[in-house]
């Protein structure tokens, strides 16, 4: 019986090692170079809100004026040695590269060194973010409140560390990654490669979808399941997509656009305009419009 | 090499530490009081689980009549040493309260201790709970299945709890990082403050929300992408939004609201009304009323 | 003091044990016998992920053409283990099973077994799911970030496995909680009944419904808030509703369904339509149809 | 160069697979047959302690009055089903057992709960030892300290559960590997195999070794470093020894051995009688003699 | 059949706890005060390590000199808090201990900053007894040997430790568990009351026993299976054994003692003197003597 | 309060940082080069095992002839990676090393491999040994007993892989934390430079000490307590113990040393004879003698 089954085991495993050798969705390590690891970019993130917002997140020992220095500098440290490893694992997925394994481990780490100096940055523009949030829901009692619970925040985090790191050159798969997990937690999906500004403002949050090329200026706010998305895209002689053209929404400054709304295709929505909820929307508006359904 | 990395790590480090400093977005803990912890509170839900649905979470150890009361009665203390700890981490976020820390842990244990004397009156309602998903669902095979599987009853009792926790009178942080577990676990967003009536069945439930000024009857079914939501909000003399105001959805007995539908404002939906997917509802509803789009 | 918290505890203690004797919502399990576990059922997918697509899941080993017999193996050897436990796990769920727990445990192990079996087949069409998704996205660069971050995938991969499980005959439980995972995980929920062809592709995916009775051919496309829902069911003489009733749409092949386009009831959508988004389609659609708002 | 490392790696696995398919040394488990375990027979060990002396081990949860029936009763269970699986697992390595895997199942649920139904008589004498421990030594202050710190108890502890197990018939590899623990953990080695009365008191303890067959009376006190050993043993036709032949000293009630003493044999020690440090006894002694060097 | 077993559990259950309530060998922890952890002294320990041999022990990130005070001072942080709890949790084991609970938490804090306060000059005097084990022993080729993996080194470091807990006031029972901890990882067994001077060098170490009023002077070295103990103790009218009276040797400078000696009683081995292998010591040796076998 | 503490943690970390820049002691990792890790030598020590012993250790799977091999070759695998790991992290230690980061990570690899070379000769040895314990201990009741439980054994297991490791060129860091782990877990103290035959067996074995340059036959048995010792060692002009020089006995084959032996020097202990217990030898002793007391 036993035999039965280690013979259907066997089997199985003899043509599944047949079907990968031949190549099809096999990654196939150098050497021991090593795989991205969503539980080490989760400790990343981690680390980062731990950085980022000193006394909410992190273990529960008393951080106090004392001893502050002590808990962002051994982050931050470990934050290097932990992110310069992915981006370094990043790099061994990109094909195209040809840089040595040790040219590579350096690249990573200087990667890694310039996103920690643009760390003071990122906290700056997500000060305004937690504000913005603050001053646009009633429900909020403290921006405590709004740094420990609310997903929006938690997806902006995410998403302004994966552009640093998209911009820095990382290689799309560790931004990807680093979006999509809050993208899982919180329903809300952004590009890594949208360019957003200051004092973003998402609520409740399930459902929005802002696409690789968005372009969103200041004081913006959107509403549950808004789509800034792309209307279609060209293809190539081969019937593939052509990779990199702008196709999605630019939204100026103050722009408001409610639940359920869709915005498809590069059209530009302009300042102060309202969007309002499950509307659909495919041309430009001028600046102060209101759209209704 | 390694000097200048060193030194990025040190300059930036000393920024943030300046940055925190100053005030903006750090949280001091004062003498080692701890913080609301997400792990725990996490663990406090899978020990109310546990209690209020025996023989379906929990270890793997054989729950029968005979060892019940153990299990129950060894989750039940443990229940109450954690929540009175992460009750008394919110009060420790409250700058208003000035209580001292030791009358702040023995109101906090009061609070856990009321709490536990109100379990079996959740429990009760939630077993209308389960029961109300059973009949709306031919998919449904058996109370087991929508206990083990279904998004819908994690969310309305993840509400459930956060409700009577803020009913008697937690700081709204706790309760709202519990509905948010579920908002991420389930894309289910309900408010801790909203009054929810009896047998409240929830179907898919993605992007569902639920307002903090909410009133829902009894026997209502909201379908997935419901908003219960507000129109807008006043605000005061500084342009900050005026907190606590009702301007939520009210919503009467046996009232059935499908996918994707928007009812905002403080408008009533009569009894025994249908509003049907797609909707956008904004003004009263006469009992008895189908709204389709 | 303390008196008074015992006090409270063993009421509420003696309270629950009460209303759980009196047998509502109270799994009883026979002799030992296991749960269906979470943690379990997280770690069978996550080897079946490591199996079907070798050098981007699992540890961080070097897997290269030597090792990969050993390491597929290995995994497959704890799979078979893992999911007998837990196929075993769910038939003690199944009050109707009349078999004996020596014989429960057999059929588990064959069942399992002929799991293994399918699981060749099962790479082979999700590879045509993920080359499906990398010819609709522009965003994408290569197979290796769609693996690693893409939510869509990640949903059809359990759906494809919870659909194996189903139809060897495990209790619907444990397929449910497969499916449940993703639809946590990703906001997309696929009922495990449904049935679906060859590239399949969603995109960015948060709040897509496919019902139990859905019936979708090869080269379907959906995007994120589409529901494949029922219109309504027909209840029993106890208005109870009646189970496993065909009540869902069917997509014919070539079929594309934009972002929140809702399609409901046992109708068919010809091949080669496109459903615009946030349509609202409750009849039969002819083939190479275009749908709009 | 990794190809040479792989070719080394797969030339060791098939080598060392040859050998083990050779039979030496190589147990082969039939059909999913667990073996013993360490990490279980320490939490087993972990979970007797803490129900033997409640208030000391375990959780840091307030263990009371109201509290503790809740504690002792759920580790009790957890005892049950951990035991019995060890023992379950014990009786798989011996070949000479024709029992069908149910019927040893069954067989061990039996000797489990044979071993709790002894636990009462367990504390009971091992308050006997606590006390006699107090007792001979000036160094401790109070109960507490002995049971949480000296290693005496703990060596005490596992042989009365060890010898417990292998009296109620047992595979001698559970208490043997029960037995070990705790000599690894402090340097005493009593074979489970030893009769020991009431009253045993150890101090500091690295070095003693206690034989299969020593007979120990009441009130007995052994020094760190003494053997109570085997002078010699036959052998069979086969040069082998020959196994269970009483060769152990045999201490009657009330004798204390002094640091660094050897006795071997089976030789008898008076009641009343003291053996001086590091002498050699290999004959009797008189009741109420002083052996010294 | 499972009832049968349950029967007996609920039986051993019921038994065991009325000898508890009985009072005997049963600790009342008052209103949820903490029990001593051996995992919390472990970590303690660890930390401690980690502290005063940087570089050596800890996680695997690089210190460097810029990153070493930031690892210092998270690590000194988390010492305090840790060790303030295991001191507390001490003195509740005090029954003569009169202090409220907010008093205790308070002296536990003090007690927990003076020995942060002391230790610079415990590392300077290990930094001493690294020193002499290196010149003393031809096997070791440095220091990082000795630090890494030296039982003596080890035993020395714990008892240090607890010494300077023991002097600054904790509960005997931290110390003894801290050094018990160190016997049963080296079987070395140095009471924590002991006085040792600088230089103290171990080799090997099994078996060694250093008793509670010991005192010991600078250039000391012990080998394997020595004891400095008790010869006998009086008792008083009840026939318990008076407590604190010196009773153990006393060893002056360069005093070396080799392998399996025994020194029994108050004695004083004078400065320079070798006490050769074996050999039973029951009187003062004057100074420079050489005692052999 | 709180201030005060802070103040007194401060003052410590400066004092500490400062004593360690000053050199002494203190560790300093050039680009963050990893330490050796003794949760990853247990491992290492844990993998061997499992190899070495299959069906005896490593998780619950059911190994079989048909997975035997899945086992062996990930076990083998993961083995090459963290041996290699540790022995890099040996040879950043070694400050006379010339080697770049790059030239010592290769060396390190090269080193496992040819020490995964060894693994069937070390297996045969071990057979040996196994087998000897059995023939010489009454109360074996068979070679699995021995595998699972006897200290013997695992000190063996690591002294054979040390010396091993030594051989191959490993720096004694590596070797010596190896036998270290033993001697802690089973008081049996041998180096990794020793020199052991085939069928070594050890009984029962705490405090046995077996020196650096110690030769020893084949079919040797030691009792528990026996030293194989240096008498004395000749220091160099700055009194430092000259290192290297053989200085420990040799014991030629069959030879027995009873418990508490001690052989000190350089002496030969001829083949087939017996070393009576607690004896004291320091000269060689001919060929068939036997020594007592």
């Amino acid at each position: 019986m036993q035999t039965n089954y280690n013979a259907k085991i066997q089997k199985a495993v003899e043509q599944l090692v047949a079907m990968q050798l031949d190549g099809s969705l096999y990654h196939c390590n150098q050497d021991g170079e090593p795989n991205p690891s969503i539980e080490e970019l989760r400790e990343i993130i981690s680390l980062c809100r731990t950085i980022l917002f000193p006394g909410f997140f992190g273990d529960n020992s008393s951080v106090n004026t004392t001893t502050l220095p002590y808990h962002v500098g051994v982050n931050m440290e470990r934050l290097f040695v932990k992110l310069s490893g992915q981006l370094y694992a990043g790099m061994c997925f990109d094909s195209d590269n040809n840089l040595s394994s040790a040219e590579r481990k350096c690249a990573a780490k200087d990667m890694a060194s310039c996103f920690i100096e643009k760390l003071p940055e990122i906290r700056g523009i997500l000060t305004t973010d937690v504000d913005a949030i603050f001053c646009g829901d009633p429900a909020a009692k403290n921006s405590g409140e709004i740094i420990l619970s609310y997903p929006g925040i938690k997806a902006i985090v995410n998403y302004r560390i994966a552009h640093c790191l998209l911009t820095l050159g990382a290689n799309i798969l560790i931004p990807r990654i680093i979006t999509e997990m809050a993208h899982s937690e919180t329903g809300i999906d952004i590009h890594p490669g949208a360019t957003i500004g200051e004092r973003f403002a998402i609520d409740h949050g399930t459902g929005i979808v802002v696409g690789e090329t968005c372009i969103i200026g200041n004081n913006v706010k959107l509403y549950q399941g808004v789509t800034l998305g792309a209307k279609s895209f060209p293809t190539d002689e081969n019937n593939n997509p052509i990779k990199g053209i702008p196709r999605h929404p630019i939204l100026e400054d103050n722009v408001v656009v409610y639940a359920g709304a869709t915005i498809l295709g590069r059209v530009t929505i302009g300042k102060d305009s309202v969007i309002g909820g499950n509307t659909w929307v495919t041309h430009d508006v001028a600046a102060g419009s209101v759209v209704t359904i």
